[in-house]
């Protein structure tokens, strides 16, 4: 599944072109920046499975600057994207390499050993990273072991400078700040995660032309193609747990699993149910064949919790919450609840009032909308509850990336 | 200005590409698909000069079926797209040719000649023509005349049935229905005028994510960007007449008129002004310092016909009617007026109300929605008015193209 996060790497490398090119048998010269490119697209290949860990990825290219391999950090605990570029290379091709990796090369001997220890130990002449590695107790000294090898660590947007970089040349200045921040939204999860200490959140919902997300009865099947709705699943795949309203599930009685092709993934359901609701006819649900009941949470109105604790067969991951003055749950207590449960990204599917809850709270890091070329007319919108006073007060969404879905469109954004 | 309709063609053959391999000087063999592919993507280059003519485009092939040149129709009254193609060969190079164009060659003699016959007396062996025309008293005279002096007329459709395809073999059945499709979109105009005597109807309107026109306040300035904006005057140049409603020119005071760097056109502008408030006020309205008299048009309510004629300094282009039972004005009406009076298609601008009316009626053929990544909340759409009680009846647009404006997108349709 092609990440939509890295459509305009796609457009503004001539990606598909270039990945045809390259390959481990033929010579192909390429400099930097497509590497850098390149590296950042094969990290989103690991984008399902790497949580709490970072997607990041690995070119390397030869003494004269030919590309020769490229990995990704694929599973979390198993090996790193450097180790996974460059274990199929003997020394002979890697003398005087090049390794450009999207993060700073591990300092640490963890779950899979130290990446910087191991490329210290290899011929390669140099390494060039995207980020540095955010934990300020290590970070920096991934590049240190390496430098004290003899060998060049370079931070990816300091390359220009460098008088080196004549032989290599990175493209353009342009290209530096268009990569960088690519590298930052590639890593936008683990970075929040890391300064943070926040789970980064997504809003994702299915909208008419016209904005609408169910008509005023609620009736909202189908308002996107199938292959938006297949991509949706992707989109759950790619966060450790999916956000619903309480009113969403007993309307529609959803499963809300993962169902995607070769991904047998289950990731962990938050319902916001104020008046335990849900909580109270789970058994009854979709949701409890869908989903192991430890993967099932639920945040629940202090004053409902009587009821919540008199049900049998109780839940242990509840979270009971005062409401606001405004009548509405602190969204940013919920996600504290689970980030402290091991959560570093959350999806958040709907329906429309939990959709604008998160927009009225600005409790969101990124949007994901599914766009279907069709009017609905009056209904329900995600932005309904929003009041603005002036066109200065708008949401101006940032970084915006499109993937085409047929004659539907996704666009995604930053908040 | 790339028009919006033809970005499909754009990627399904490649097109920038291929139009930066065509040249008079190098040699470069073509297929038939590529050729009306090349031949639609010129005619486009006339859309905003050509009213009431179609826009029409042709390539000429040489007798080994590489490339020789391209012409299209470029302004009313001047030459044919044939003529334009073909003026600079000789007929050394025209031995053998295959002339390929959007639609069958005129056969009369009218304010250019006939183009049937101007090929007629030219050594080239085929003409494939996309369209036959659709004057049912001169339909297929054109291929006639050119049949007649022995050599092959050719509907591009029914080209791959034939056994001399293979020499010049058109790319597959799929490239068949597409370029179909695409030549039907081209003389979409032209085609609803011939057939049942009524301009085609544009809807524009630049809207947030969440599908607002404006907030509740009729503040709108600004939802789209400057690359949008500049489109939109692209939008009113390619359309004979402009449609308002008179909330828009009482509140905003706009000029209405086509900004466009090297267009110099003047297009009609009609005011849905139902209590002639408009009418009676121009003198001091901005549309009176861009528009000459003539070219403005009112459709004002009987009730208010008196108010009107007492005005001093009266328009002749005035339309009296009645509104209907809910209290519209019947549109379609309103058409038929504009019709009469020369102009083949229209720009229906807004605002909300006279949206939401054009959306209730489906009086349009044609939606250009600018989408801006900005999420607005509550606020005025162009489909409020619109109350459906299934989403069996949600409005489907069909023929989607899509057009990035930087971060905003342009969304076009039929209906």
């Amino acid at each position: 599944m092609v990440d939509v996060r890295c459509q305009k790497l796609y457009s503004a490398f001539g990606l598909k072109q270039l990945l045809s090119e390259i390959s481990s048998t033929t010579k192909k010269k390429i400099n930097i920046s497509q590497a850098m490119a390149i590296a950042i697209h094969e990290a989103y290949q690991g984008a399902q499975n790497v949580s709490p860990n970072p997607m990041v990825g690995c070119v390397v290219l030869d003494g004269h600057g030919n590309f020769l391999s490229k990995g990704y950090h694929q599973v979390y605990g198993s090996a790193h994207a450097e180790i996974n570029a460059l274990k199929d290379l003997d020394r002979e091709q890697l003398q005087d390499a090049t390794v450009v990796v999207t993060l700073e090369p591990c300092a640490h001997v963890g779950k899979t050993g130290s990446c910087a220890l191991f490329i210290r130990d290899l011929p390669v002449k140099r390494v060039v990273y995207g980020l540095v590695d955010p934990f300020h107790l290590v970070s920096g000294k991934g590049a240190q072991i390496i430098k004290d090898a003899g060998k060049e660590a370079i931070l990816f947007s300091e390359f220009t400078d460098r008088s080196e970089g004549k032989t290599t040349p990175i493209m353009n200045q342009s290209d530096t700040a268009f990569i960088n921040q690519q590298l930052e939204i590639l890593a936008e999860n683990f970075l929040l995660n890391v300064r943070q200490s926040k789970p980064f959140v997504s809003l994702k919902w299915a909208q008419s032309l016209d904005g609408k997300m169910a008509l005023k009865n609620y009736e909202s099947q189908w308002i996107t193609n199938a292959t938006s709705r297949t991509y949706a699943h992707y989109l759950r795949s790619i966060h450790d747990g999916l956000i619903v309203g309480a009113g969403t599930v007993l309307r529609d009685n959803p499963k809300l699993n993962i169902r995607l092709e070769g991904v047998s993934k289950e990731g962990k359901l938050i319902v916001i149910d104020p008046d335990a609701e849900v909580f109270k006819s789970f058994e009854k649900l979709e949701i409890a064949k869908a989903h192991k009941k430890e993967n099932v949470f639920f945040v629940i109105d202090t004053k409902a919790s009587q009821a919540a604790d008199s049900t049998p067969g109780s839940f242990k991951n509840v979270l009971f919450l005062n409401k606001s003055e405004s009548g509405f749950f602190p969204l940013e207590e919920i996600h504290k609840f689970c980030f402290e449960r091991g959560m570093k990204s959350l999806l958040v599917e709907g329906g429309p009032g939990t959709l604008n809850q998160y927009i009225l709270q600005k409790a969101f890091n990124r949007t994901y909308a599914f766009i279907a070329s069709v009017i609905m007319g009056d209904g329900l919108g995600y932005s309904d509850d929003l009041q603005l006073s002036s066109m200065s007060k708008k949401i101006q969404l940032k970084n915006i990336e499109k993937l085409d879905m047929d004659d539907d469109t996704l666009l995604t954004a930053l908040v």
